[in-house]
């Protein structure tokens, strides 16, 4: 059965009852959206100041392959496996972009049996949120060229305006636009892009803020471009920030539903993973650690990408704490970080799998070492892996002085997971107080900061950046030294080159940009291509999407 | 108080109570969207389909000042009217569009103690529908680009790509631009527009769709552009309507909200009262009909446009009859029909009075006459009116053959619209089966159905088009000759001049544009400027618009 189908026969409760019943959050702190969605008040995190926090577990991964390895998932089904050994958990994960459905991606919501639901609604429009977020953005847009168009008071350049547009769909043609054309009363004439909305500042900020207030802040210190004379423009300067903030007021609140097994699931806000950090909201988090014991959380990518932000940019703002992380692996791309070609995956070489282990092994020692993070690696099982081989990665891991398990939930939901539940449980109790540790201090550096990045967690033997880019940074230097730095780097390796699998040895990272996210509060340093727009293939997903009479949608997978 | 600190002390119920016991829809038939905003299911339709309408009743107005003449304040106001006289009386109104809220205007749910509530998520956001409306409309174009891109199979010539984009914004910038530059990754260039959301024709079509199946098959029927060898290319070739309406499938649900009175009231759709046929969806009339005895609708602008598109194409299509009109006049538009300038309104002139009750004059004879429909002049008070002028008003009307009646629910509510109540009552009940009929037949020609509109509707002696629009009407009328006309033209004249104030005589209609909407089923006559996206002043609401930390806007009036 594909993803879609398994979703639509899911036996789905009411979320408003099983809000009040299993996390105790009155009726009036729920705003229904369907029967199946929730919006839950910033009340609740109000009400409940005082009481302890539940433990925070981060999912995280190996370098992936193109098709992932199943972090959402894991997510899911080791929440749904926390449940049935009587542990009151609670999944938080990002929204899924709505552009990319249409493409190749489908849905973004988990797979198999470690799913949440309703999978249709999560995917198309949801609550609202991403489309509240395009609004907050494009305001901001228009009335940046609405005061170049009447007299520019703020004498902006209109060759360094930083802030582009944005639109939820996957659109290659917007990705470099002329606007203003037609004539004088259409303004004036320049270049600009669209990007796809997860890649705005503001989806940024929204899930960085832990209040109306500090969201309405952080909207006011945009960066959106510079006068003729050099000075950095803001939104407060155009007095954007206040009706930004009102579009955003609803869709703040953290969006409650349920997995396939009828527990909760905090989906809130999706930065992208590479031009900014990657995880759902603080906001979201904050209120499941309020309300459950066990909150199990993802960031986007692999290590050294999703988990780096998730402690360095995340919890560093938001004053959170993990207490331990899991790394899924599979077998499939172990073996294609130790060499085999894409479509051969499903082979057997003992000698591919023992070499693709070592990207395993620095993502955990990365972890263990450097961010001093208990880890369980979980064995994200597909139906090809061998007994063999699935004894050869415990085996490994054992020698890297983690706990291993496999898990099932994508066949078997969260009866899959309950080894893996038993093992984080097991974890946490052996480590009764978090000692995760950020990689580096506040003080460091712009440019220390990126090479420690680099040198502990990628292997890096080098860092090297043109004087472009050195003046750059040494300019937000100036003002921005003590901000932390989010590296925009592909996921597939832990260098800036894809095709590098495994642990590339030696390598260098280059540096070929750095951009100041002065809302969001770090800085973007650009290893290689970032693609912000994503295009559709020959033959998009859209081709095939229906909906039936009766409302029954297909082809969404 | 301003409308918006009005709407904010309302004594707002759960509309999903309200919905229980004042209409008896069931709770398996409502999405609650928090609790004063709710959606309905298409099911209600289908369960009460041998049940009999109430009586429909349409608000028109005047040619209005750019003002407007409190055509959406009438209307809910005489439903709060008639349920305080005791009758099960519905609002069917426009959903407002949010862009505009930034510009000049404000909000566009009603005003003073005649409003629909929660104001400010009508205003901003609401349940969705326009962002799921631009999301439609915008996969569509970028499957068009894609297409192109991936090698043009249906040989679409990029200078006659018919299918713009859109957003709910007012920005100027984006009304003419290039997409699809920075090279060959990003497709091919060519010149685009940008319409707001309000004038797609996914916002028509999705209107004037009496079911899901309908809506789909409506989709597909848009036309897109041409091939290089002119063959017309529609959004079914590329497979894009099935995506489309899943985009769309919760939005086509009716909101239901309530009144500052607690009455009923559905919000739903809101297409351009130009391009378009400014009316709210089929749906939500249809279904007000069947719940309520008493359903109070209005359709965009003057008489002469709104009333005229409601009757002979929603009306039309949506096989619906309305039992009576309520026209809407100001002493102030009165007398700047009569010539007064727009900042001396406030003075007294009886002979601009009684010149600019011809306009009043023309509206009425036209919907009696023309229409068949009988008609009570509304006149909405404003603070300034002179009880004198009141009286020429009224003298005047009664010498038409209509009733007339002054409404006071701006200041007072319901309760100042109880007379017209009663006059409207009393109306329906002297007519016991509506009369009412089309200004032209379906197989009247294309052109020769231009003529009557402004011949019978607009007193226009003549309608002029140049050589190059009568040959694309005549293309037109190969296959559509059959198709009503969507006239486009200034709202503030019965001419084409919007500086004809009055009865302007004698005056030409001057024909500057044909276009088809395939899809929605018309064929848009477009006489004079019609701006499909509007700018923002050069002090946008933007800017004085607010919200508190605990979440309460200011700032949107």
């Amino acid at each position: 059965m594909s993803d879609i189908e398994i979703a639509q026969q899911a036996n789905m409760l009411p979320v408003f009852d099983l809000a009040q019943k299993k996390l105790g959050i009155q009726a009036d702190d729920l705003d229904s959206y369907g029967r199946f969605k929730a919006k839950v008040s910033l009340q609740v995190l109000q009400q409940r100041a005082q009481k302890p926090d539940g433990k925070l577990i981060l999912v995280t991964a190996i370098s992936p392959t193109p098709a992932g390895e199943g972090k959402t998932t894991t997510t899911i089904g080791l929440s749904d496996g926390l449940n049935r050994i009587g542990k009151k958990a609670i999944v938080c994960i990002r929204e899924p972009s709505m552009g990319p459905c249409f493409g190749m991606k489908g849905g973004a919501a988990g797979g198999g049996h470690a799913q949440v639901v309703p999978m249709e609604d999560i995917n198309l429009h949801f609550t609202g949120d991403f489309h509240a977020i395009a609004s907050a953005h494009n305001l901001l847009a228009a009335m940046i060229d609405n005061h170049i168009h009447h007299g520019n008071a703020l004498q902006l350049d209109t060759r360094k305006v930083t802030w582009q547009r944005v639109m939820d769909m996957n659109d290659r043609a917007l990705r470099e636009v002329t606007v203003g054309l037609g004539g004088p009363a259409n303004g004036f004439s320049r270049t600009d892009h669209f990007d796809i909305v997860v890649a705005s500042e503001v989806m940024a900020i929204f899930c960085l803020s832990g209040s109306l207030s500090e969201l309405k802040q952080r909207l006011g210190e945009i960066l959106i471009g510079y006068s003729f004379d050099g000075t950095p423009r803001f939104a407060r300067e155009l007095q954007a920030h206040g009706a930004m903030a009102a579009l955003l007021k609803e869709a703040l609140k953290p969006n409650l539903v349920q997995t396939l097994e009828n527990n909760l699931a905090f989906v809130h806000g999706g930065p992208f993973a590479n031009i900014a950090h990657g995880c759902n909201s603080v906001i979201a988090t904050r209120m499941a650690l309020k309300l459950g014991d066990y909150v199990v959380t993802e960031a986007g990518f692999g290590a050294d990408l999703g988990a780096e932000k998730f402690i360095n940019i995340k919890c560093r703002k938001a004053g959170l704490k993990p207490d331990m992380a899991v790394v899924v692996a599979t077998v499939r791309a172990l073996k294609y970080h130790g060499g085999m070609a894409l479509d051969q995956l499903g082979m057997l070489d003992t000698h591919a799998l023992q070499r693709g282990l070592e990207n395993l092994k620095r993502h955990v020692n990365n972890l263990q070492q450097a961010f001093k993070l208990p880890c369980v690696v979980a064995i994200n099982h597909f139906d090809q892996d061998q007994d063999d081989e699935i004894a050869q990665v415990e085996q490994a891991v054992l020698e890297m002085g983690a706990k291993v398990v496999l898990a099932r939930h994508w066949a078997e939901g969260g009866k899959g997971a309950e080894t893996l539940a038993q093992a984080v449980v097991d974890t946490l109790e052996n480590h009764a107080h978090a000692t995760c540790q950020f990689l580096y201090p506040d003080d460091q550096p712009l440019w220390e900061k990126i090479q420690t990045v680099a040198k502990k967690l990628y292997g890096a033997e080098q860092v090297i950046a043109d004087s472009k880019v050195m003046k750059k940074l040494k300019k937000f230097a100036e003002k921005y030294d003590h901000l932390p730095v989010c590296m925009a780097k592909t996921p597939y390796s832990f260098g800036s080159d894809p095709t590098m699998r495994g642990v590339p040895q030696p390598h260098q990272l280059a540096v070929r940009d750095v951009r100041l996210s002065h809302g969001a509060g770090f800085v973007v340093v650009l290893c290689g291509d970032i693609m912000t727009m994503p295009g559709l293939p020959k033959n998009p997903a859209a081709e095939r999407i229906d909906i039936d009479d009766r409302g029954v949608i297909q082809g969404l997978f």
